[in-house]
């Protein structure tokens, strides 16, 4: 569907892009027709997700990389997802205050996205504003989540670079970094490195690569940054940047960056299957009066749940 | 299906419903119709949600309890659930050693859950564990969860008491317990309550549950806890485990307590619901060679996800 709205977003214009993605939100038929068009205009922005424990600083150094990136002229989206938060939007969150002073600038676009309602649609909704931001012509898209469950793990699958976060002397917390985690990132960042236990937490991270057995070429890099120091000397930003770029440069138009796009492409799709089917299925549960019904009986031990589901899907 | 498992099992034979945990996770047929006919044997063992930030010390509160149920006589389960691991088993994980010590006591019995590849059935997972738990008779089921991301909340749904342990000092991080999180919380926990901070903390919450508007009569308590004194004085375990049975006397057998069982019983069929969907659709996804060649035009972008997913999905 060609709309006026279809080339305000291809023309870079926030106000239609921001609108766009309230509609996709809110699943409005037109937007996602519109999406649909804008699709073939996608593909040049490069996205980084950014994940790790709370109180590891993840807003700092997204704000740190906003303010890196926007000096060397590239302008920046950012998509805040935060699976606890009821709210999807603007900038409203708490820890999404830093990234206020952002606000004014034109090259800076930042939308949350929460997770509540969203019935496991989180990373469709990711991709979508992820989508939506590539065509309004983003050079870098940051995709930063909170936490380290599966939704941040699925809506990693979206970012080319994957950037996983830690600190010195969580201690025991370092295992919050387990398997799933460690299995997506492509650069590791231990943060608020003036602290004491740096070493070691590098120390234990290197350890857990080899652990995992993780294939040399790989080259997962550990950066260490103090982001609260913004861009200045020894902040480490600039490397973690470099890291980026590297790991770009190292699969970008080969085979592993053909696989990844694939990837990256089935997840989508995917999500929108699942996505899709789970409407229709709640849906259909409405029309057969909810599981209210069922609920009581399930609750009362009269019938077992499977059997109870079963007969809601022999009608599907 | 009525077999000698099912017996075993009801009999309180641990390592029958140990086996029949395997095989519903594997969704073995002839598990799923054992664990129908166990249903009508369940609903005896009280079941209490566990979560918290990473460091909040959660598996030492959750040792204490053990500790406390198994002084007062009762047998305790407990399911411990991962989603960023991908293990589901014994109890192998790191964290979990703690819990070790209770690995000879016959009235404790520990199955940790794990998230990969489960496609969002961790929540179903962790109702078809609780039920072969409560079935096998015992008394206190212990659910605890790592995080607090939409599936913890997710798998909280299946516990008759929830609680949620942050620690003091956490600073900004006292928004990881955000709205999700404070919305499902019965009792609130301040553990390491000997660190400085504690006074702040207990005011935050208190702040957040006023912000919230939470209901008077909810009685969301905050206890304070030293869980690594286990039941020494000061412990603050008692104090927590009185707060529970307090929660669980409000409610038991009034309006709250069947609108609580059916919400329960309404999430688990709709958990298998959207299971067996998603299983179709994969089964599906998989009958037309997977999502590999539409993949493939998406990442090229010849074709867009949206239409590349209602392609499949009219097959469905």
């Amino acid at each position: 569907m060609h709309t006026d709205r279809v080339d305000r977003v291809r023309q870079g214009d926030l106000r239609a892009g921001s609108r766009l993605m309230r509609d996709l939100d809110d699943r409005i038929p037109k937007a996602i027709e519109e999406l649909k068009s804008l699709y073939a205009h996608t593909g040049r922005g490069y996205i980084v997700g950014v994940t790790g424990n709370p109180g590891s600083g993840k807003s700092t150094v997204v704000d740190a990389l906003i303010a890196l990136y926007r000096e060397q002229g590239l302008r920046v989206g950012v998509v805040a997802v935060d699976p606890t938060s009821p709210f999807s939007g603007g900038a409203i969150l708490g820890d999404r205050i830093r990234m206020q002073r952002h606000a004014l600038d034109p090259g800076v676009f930042i939308r949350s996205l929460a997770t509540r309602g969203h019935l496991g649609g989180l990373s469709r909704s990711t991709f979508d504003v992820v989508s939506v931001l590539d065509a309004l012509g983003f050079d870098r898209i940051l995709v930063e989540t909170v936490g380290v469950g599966q939704d941040e793990i699925d809506v990693m699958r979206a970012a080319h670079t994957s950037i996983v976060i830690t600190v010195p002397g969580l201690g025991d917390d370092i295992q919050a970094l387990k398997a799933g985690i460690l299995e997506i990132a492509d650069v590791l960042v231990v943060n608020k490195a003036d602290r004491e236990g740096v070493d070691r937490a590098v120390r234990d991270l290197t350890h857990m690569l080899q652990l995992r057995g993780h294939d040399e070429r790989a080259q997962i890099e550990i950066v260490r940054t103090i982001a609260a120091r913004g861009l200045g000397e020894g902040s480490g930003v600039r490397a973690l940047a470099a890291a980026i770029d590297a790991h770009r440069e190292r699969w970008d138009g080969g085979e592993e960056g053909r696989r990844r796009a694939r990837d990256r492409a089935a997840a989508h799709v995917g999500d929108i299957v699942r996505d899709r089917l789970a409407e229709r299925a709640a849906r259909r549960m409405r029309e057969q009066g909810g599981l209210d019904a069922v609920a009581d009986k399930v609750a009362a031990r009269e019938q077992d749940p499977y059997t109870a589901a079963e007969d809601i899907l022999r009608d599907l």
